[in-house]
């Protein structure tokens, strides 16, 4: 049976602090969770009751094993998911400052495994046959994933629906300029694209919301999403629909995985055939809650509580309060 | 004024599981410490009440600042600690296995900061005027580190007492085959070797501690300290002095830590001018209770909490009963 939805990028440990709004250097202890933005989607998309699975490396350690076990938790399929000798599994620590900063340090040398995605390790037959395909804008910044990657969506040639994450990281990248030449490939071969405006400006050279989304639909989807932060979504389709949804209100703990969040509900309502509006209300609600939380894979919300946070109009966490909400 | 110990070598950060008996997977949070052994054996003697600084690197980040007020905190000299841009302070993950197994998962690629450590940068005369100078194998694992730390020990030439701690660590070295060469230099110039049978063996090509002893003082040293483990530790010095001290019965946590707590302590003897016997049973005492405890630097006993120890003729905490102790 096909899969709902196949990822194909990054993984990694977090290790997030337990003490919010101090330092790094203030924090005593640490959380640890399943992350990367590829897996973080699958388990969204899992937790709302579609059948995933993630294409990804790890190293050949405890913390591998350990990734293998919460993919496996959160019912996403790991049977694609390999280890690479000599290179460590990833991890990723955080400082949260709520409400809007969380600066990312990432263990990623001298290599991600994730990068090490080779094209010859693709099941390819899989990836066609999946309902929707998501691969990120990191999985490009080095080889062989970039080949992996454009293979796999040249071999997917916008049957189904093919999401490209614009995910801009210009810290994985060690020469940023190769960057827009891959994007643009990338994307003649995707049906959506997703991004925050830093990430449309990288793929497109522009900025501005309603600009950046047309440059995307000219430069080959059929859908593009603007993730504004507090000023909420802008998302357009080739068939000239245009919605544009606020942020919810939500008391923001930390930021980070709720545009994963945002991407795995995406797919839902795409995969449910939802309008335009519902598909993108329920992925900005998806995202608030996630940023209500500490965690990113964990963190992601059943469509109960989603239901819950549309019901409400606003997501109330633990964190301190702040109107709107925190998606990037 | 002169210091009473000045360390040279390897600091990072020690993530060490808040679970133990448990397989890193099933790890769900984990502490935040101060570690490496040149900084801990530092922190170790200041514990103890002796004047201490440590010259070694961090990252240019949230991690290096933290490992400045740690070790203020813990009143060693941190002014000879510098960042370098570029490189990540280092993060090191356990898993804790007692009584006896406690693998390592380090975090420094693509390179640690402390292998950084240069010639031009040190302030030779404050090194030549300490009155103990403590180096490590690892310094020697790869360049500029290397000629820093044969320059000093050169520099001081045996005046005062000069400890070489072979810390063997293979994983450091991408060339092992390079060490034999690198560690007969270093101890052409030190007066005191310390390293366990793995260690000594490196260093001279015997194994078994009497013979390994006796080739280190060959070597040139005045004083050759290895650690058995479980059958205690062996100290034999040019004058022809020689003894044994059996491992002090403990309750291990977590072993890692307790050959700085013993190299911290044996400087302590070394300065107060003790004799050999009483000298390495301090060490001995100190490394079980380091042993008895999870942490390593944070851990580091009081001349009370030592004295008390030997007074007790064992050290019992809070970990799994296992005599004898854990010293490696």
């Amino acid at each position: 049976m096909a899969y709902d939805l196949i990822t194909l990028g990054r993984i990694g440990v977090d290790l997030y602090p337990l003490q919010t709004g101090v330092p790094l250097p203030q924090v005593t202890s640490f959380g640890k969770f399943l992350g990367g933005s590829a897996a973080n989607v699958a388990v969204a998309a899992a937790r709302l009751g579609r059948r995933t699975a993630v294409i990804t490396r790890t190293g050949d350690d405890p913390f591998g094993t350990y990734l293998h076990e919460a993919l496996r938790g959160f019912g996403v399929d790991d049977r694609w998911v390999t280890p690479v000798p000599g290179l460590p599994t990833p991890v990723t620590f955080c400082e949260v400052f709520p409400p809007d900063d969380f600066p990312l340090y990432f263990y990623r040398q001298p290599k991600a495994p994730d990068l090490e995605i080779d094209a010859d390790g693709l099941d390819l037959d899989a990836i066609a046959a999946a309902r929707v395909f998501w691969v990120t804008g990191t999985g490009l910044s080095e080889e062989p994933s970039r080949t992996a990657t454009l293979a796999a969506l040249a071999h997917r040639d916008r049957s189904g629906t093919t999401v490209f994450d614009l995910d801009w990281r210009p810290m994985f990248w060690r020469d940023p300029d190769a960057a827009r030449p891959c994007y643009a490939e990338a994307l003649r071969h995707a049906t959506v694209a997703v991004g925050n405006v830093d990430e449309v400006e990288i793929a497109t050279g522009v900025r501005e919301p309603h600009a950046a989304a047309a440059a995307l639909l000219d430069a080959g989807v059929s859908l593009a999403v603007v993730k504004q932060g507090p000023e909420g979504v802008l998302a357009v389709s080739r068939t000239g629909e245009s919605v544009e949804v606020p942020a919810l209100p939500a008391d923001v703990l930390n930021g980070l995985g709720a545009g994963d969040a945002f991407g795995g509900s995406l797919c839902h309502g795409l995969l449910a055939g939802w309008g335009l509006e519902r598909t993108v209300r329920h992925a900005n609600a998806a995202g608030a809650i996630v940023a209500s939380r500490l965690e990113c894979s964990s963190a992601m919300p059943t469509e109960a509580e989603v239901e819950a946070a549309l019901g409400a109009g606003a997501v109330r966490g633990t964190g301190p309060a702040h109107p709107p909400g925190a998606l990037r």
